[in-house]
């Protein structure tokens, strides 16, 4: 039974309650996580530090009147909890109801969604100067943390609101750590004001002309009411600075707070100090990238592995990252510095690898033209998280080929088998012509080696054969086989299965002789089509009697959808693929 | 006769003369520049500021040893003077023989291409740390100003650039302009710091955990020689901000900033008082969307329009801006922040109008996914400078239906006649129900109204006719025209003519009904064809008997082309094209 849990059904509740109910609130609502979240996965660590500093915000702030907008939104789930939807943390049946991030679909509550990190601000910002234009008269709280203040967007949006000079209030939860630990000049000054409990000489909000406040007991309920009060309704913008503890309340979330920043499902945290993640099963290219890269490292003083503040997702643990030493570099959340990083790195002589999630390199668009591009920057992009995974929306990487296989100068490649990416990597590498992505596969597949050192720009004929072709990206080789066969066995037709190894360019020698005995090409990506590989090819033989069936996603934004059904969903299993090759006529 | 311009063939040179001669020096380098940038336009105001700090930088510096990374790279006249390629600013005959740009084709002095703004610190530190992974000592310097440092990839170079802690000099060029007036809460702290020569109690600078310096004359060659030799080989990274003057010796320069910015070839820049710039011929949809905009803002006080620090390409005029009051956002050059800020707004109850270049809006391609597809935020895009124009490969804008037409969510428009741009421009402002990118043509073109408020989605039978269709994008339907003309002369043949006024979506119908009388779809488009429109559409008819040709640019970066040579080199004129179609047998 939890006393005034139960009994919160709006943020209406919350602001009925005594400030002593608020603190056994935070209790209760720390304890539902505890229980929860290593049950479903999710964001355990850093809504553990903000529960407090969330019930605080919706005791003082008439929300949804004022607006709280959440940078990242993975420290949302206390908000979610006081907002009608609690269900989805006391009840096991309804775990996963809804969404691990903002979502106004949800909720009234929720302003935006969001995931990437860094744009709080800049959102907030907006329905400030929307608000005056409107004549209304509301509070707008933006809520930063976790590494959000070392992308650069962050400080646009900062930069802007200090000469836009109107009610705006960013509550900056400084919990001392980013994903990993916080790297960056500025959270230097963040520990200095921490140190002094906000005096420090040095104030970088200062700077910017924000006004500044600072909570040194960012978990203490009362310290925050009585802050946030002290700021509700100023008349411009405003920092609060509250120091709280990620993972706050689970020992082991608190001993750990990597490890606990992002949690799989069932993980058990009952002990105090070791992780007991599942085991996985297979090895994966995380694992496989680490391994070789350890390797060339040693073997090379000059290589260099480079990310931007998200080292979990690309496979870089924080064992792996120590033994690199000064070969590698956390450049804090900042895509766009990451590359631009890279590019100078090549271009000084030394050999940078930077490793990042297809879904944050959306952020480094430019920098990919500019940078690596028209520079021809000799730097090694992996991709990873690129085409089909169960993921939100705000963290699909089904974009990648349109931001990279579109832009001039780069040499876009994607192995389809294990020995061909291990064989990509060692080759961009050493290599000094050319900037080079490899778009690293969802799941180790075994088979030959078919990239040429010497011609990185050639695809590999796997296999030769009459009337159909089907060419593949990556992965999707697999399914080239499947259909291959299935074609064989039904309608008797041996197919040729070409692995398209590389997607900024044609193998115009291979796609001209498929004119003479081919009559259809069919395309295989796990990604959007529109602006992907596909329909170059379609492009290539428009003029000609070549049909060509381009299979990939839709334009559209999919949320947790189960890898393999998006290939139900897209019309895109061998059987269809089959069935379609049939109805053409071949 | 230049006493010592004449003599300087190398930095080596330089190196040579007393501070008396730099003196000099410097004053005969900005008469040449005061003598050739009017005529053949460029980057007036900017350079002139930085004569003095470029020559003192070459005569302390050992270039091309220690690097120099200059950002936005537009301040680089002086440095390409004393790096061999004095000729194109003494030599009416050989004006225009380099680039206004760096560029390492031209120079070992020039160590990247870079054209958009606040990469160079992200550049240098690369540069910097490959320089101590390969054992190498050399000082490596980056040049800021004009309003880079608002841009958030500055801020991240910074950010990691202090905790990296190794030799990386700063300059900040501080003229207290952008290109436009600066924007942006730092500014005022570099106020600060310049009223108090540098040493204000808050130092932006500082606070990020940079050492810091403070150069008042700025314009003063033995100031600058002194504080440089002050941070050679220095052992970790300093900023030294220097205050010079924009436009610095040439009254109408100092006078006029920011027309002074950048001048059109041709300029008088004789009279102290006004600007005498070319008389426009014909009208432009800079001047179009004023006037349209004008009467918008005065009739909803809701519409605001926003701008990212550039606005002169855009043609936002100072006097149109001031007239605008609240209705309008300068954010600093921070196209990420512009575009969420805009996404904000709108989900406030504003109606944002973002005015923007599309070369500079591949800064915010993952702010378009997010911020706006994603959140379905009824933002209005105005994309200018989209498709072939002259100008240098850093400002080209021919991503754009790359970034835009690819991304879900989004709708995007591109009109081809005026009063389809304003009926387009009218509608996206007051609907609020999705987020909208209006890529505003070339030039302005007379003819009907084909957009269908109704149906945003619907494309626009400009002609009905058979076995030919022609499908152009905006400002080709000219093209289209003119090809089909051809066509019937030569062939008899009437063509079928369509604007295909949405390039985000398919007018399915219209697409499916040409199946029934029409052989080939003949795509026309201004921008590179690789993720681009035609593609989509040869994917669309890629099962069908349809034969797809696609007329557009090659993925590569091409400099200073003239706009009609564009159509030349790409075999796209409609002479190429008819002949293509009488090649293929229509």
């Amino acid at each position: 039974m939890r006393k005034y849990l139960d009994t919160i059904e709006s943020p209406a509740d919350v602001r009925r309650l005594s400030l002593d109910a608020l603190e056994t609130l935070s209790e209760e609502i720390r304890a539902a996580l505890i229980r929860a979240v290593p049950v479903t996965g999710g964001h355990l660590g850093p809504n553990l530090g903000f529960v407090e500093a969330t019930v605080a915000l919706h005791y003082v702030f008439d929300t949804p009147r004022d607006k709280l907008v959440f940078d990242v939104s993975h420290q949302c789930y206390t908000h979610k909890m006081l907002t009608g939807r609690k269900q989805a943390y006391l009840d096991p049946d309804r775990y996963n109801a809804f969404t691990g991030f903002t979502n106004p679909s949800e909720s009234e509550y929720d302003i935006f969604r969001a995931g990437h990190t860094s744009q709080a601000v800049s959102l907030a910002l907006g329905l400030a100067k929307a608000r005056d234009l409107c004549g209304q008269a509301h509070n707008v709280v933006a809520v930063l943390g976790d590494g959000a203040l070392s992308g650069g967007e962050a400080f646009e949006g900062l930069d802007n609101a200090a000469v836009i000079g109107t009610n705006l209030i960013v509550i900056f939860n400084d919990n001392d750590m980013s994903i990993a630990p916080n790297s960056g000049g500025v959270y230097g000054n963040l520990r200095e004001l921490r140190e002094t409990q906000g005096v420090a000489k040095e104030n970088f909000f200062h700077a910017l002309g924000f006004d500044y406040r600072y909570v040194e007991e960012g978990n203490d309920v009362r310290s925050l009411v009585e802050a946030f009060e002290g700021v509700r309704d100023i008349d411009h913008p405003v920092v609060v600075h509250i120091h709280t503890r990620k993972g706050k309340g689970l020992p082991w979330a608190e001993a750990n707070p990597e490890a606990a920043h992002m949690v799989a499902a069932g993980t058990d945290v009952s002990d105090a100090v070791p992780t007991v993640a599942p085991v996985q099963e297979s090895p994966t290219y995380q694992q496989l990238t680490r391994d070789y890269l350890s390797q060339k490292l040693a073997a090379d003083p000059n290589v260099v592995i480079v990310n931007a503040g998200a080292p979990s997702g690309v496979g870089l643990t924080p064992e792996f990252r120590a033994g690199c030493g000064r070969q590698f570099v956390d450049t804090g959340i900042t895509e766009q510095h990451a590359v631009a990083f890279s590019a100078g790195l090549a271009r000084g002589g030394a050999k940078p690898v930077f490793m990042v999630m297809a879904s944050f390199l959306q952020r480094s668009f430019d920098q990919l033209v500019q940078e690596l591009g028209l520079n021809r920057s000799p730097a090694t992009v992996l991709v990873f998280g690129a085409g089909f995974y169960d993921i939100d929306a705000t963290h699909a990487g089904t974009l990648d080929i349109v931001m990279t296989g579109n832009v001039p100068g780069i040499t876009c490649l994607a192995p389809a088998t294990k020995a061909e990416y291990l064989s990509m990597l060692d080759w961009s590498i050493d290599q000094d012509e050319r900037p080079v992505v490899i778009r690293v596969p969802e799941r180790i597949i075994e088979g030959e080696d078919g990239f040429d050192r010497a011609r990185p720009g050639g695809w590999h004929l796997a296999q030769k054969g009459k009337r159909v072709c089907f060419l593949s990206i990556g992965s999707t080789v697999e399914l080239a086989r499947g259909a291959a066969k299935l074609l064989d066995e039904r309608d008797g037709i041996c197919a040729t299965i070409v692995e398209a190894l590389n997607y900024s360019s044609f193998d115009e020698h291979l796609l001209d002789g498929l004119l003479y005995d081919h009559d259809v090409v069919v395309t295989l990506e796990a990604g959007i089509l529109c602006g992907g590989f596909g329909e170059k090819v379609a492009r290539y033989f428009g003029k000609t009697p070549m049909r060509v069936m381009c299979y990939g996603g839709k334009k559209e934004f999919l949320d947790r959808v189960p890898t393999d059904e998006f290939f139900q969903i897209y019309h895109f299993t061998a059987e269809d693929i089959v069935a379609d090759l049939e109805a053409l006529g071949s």
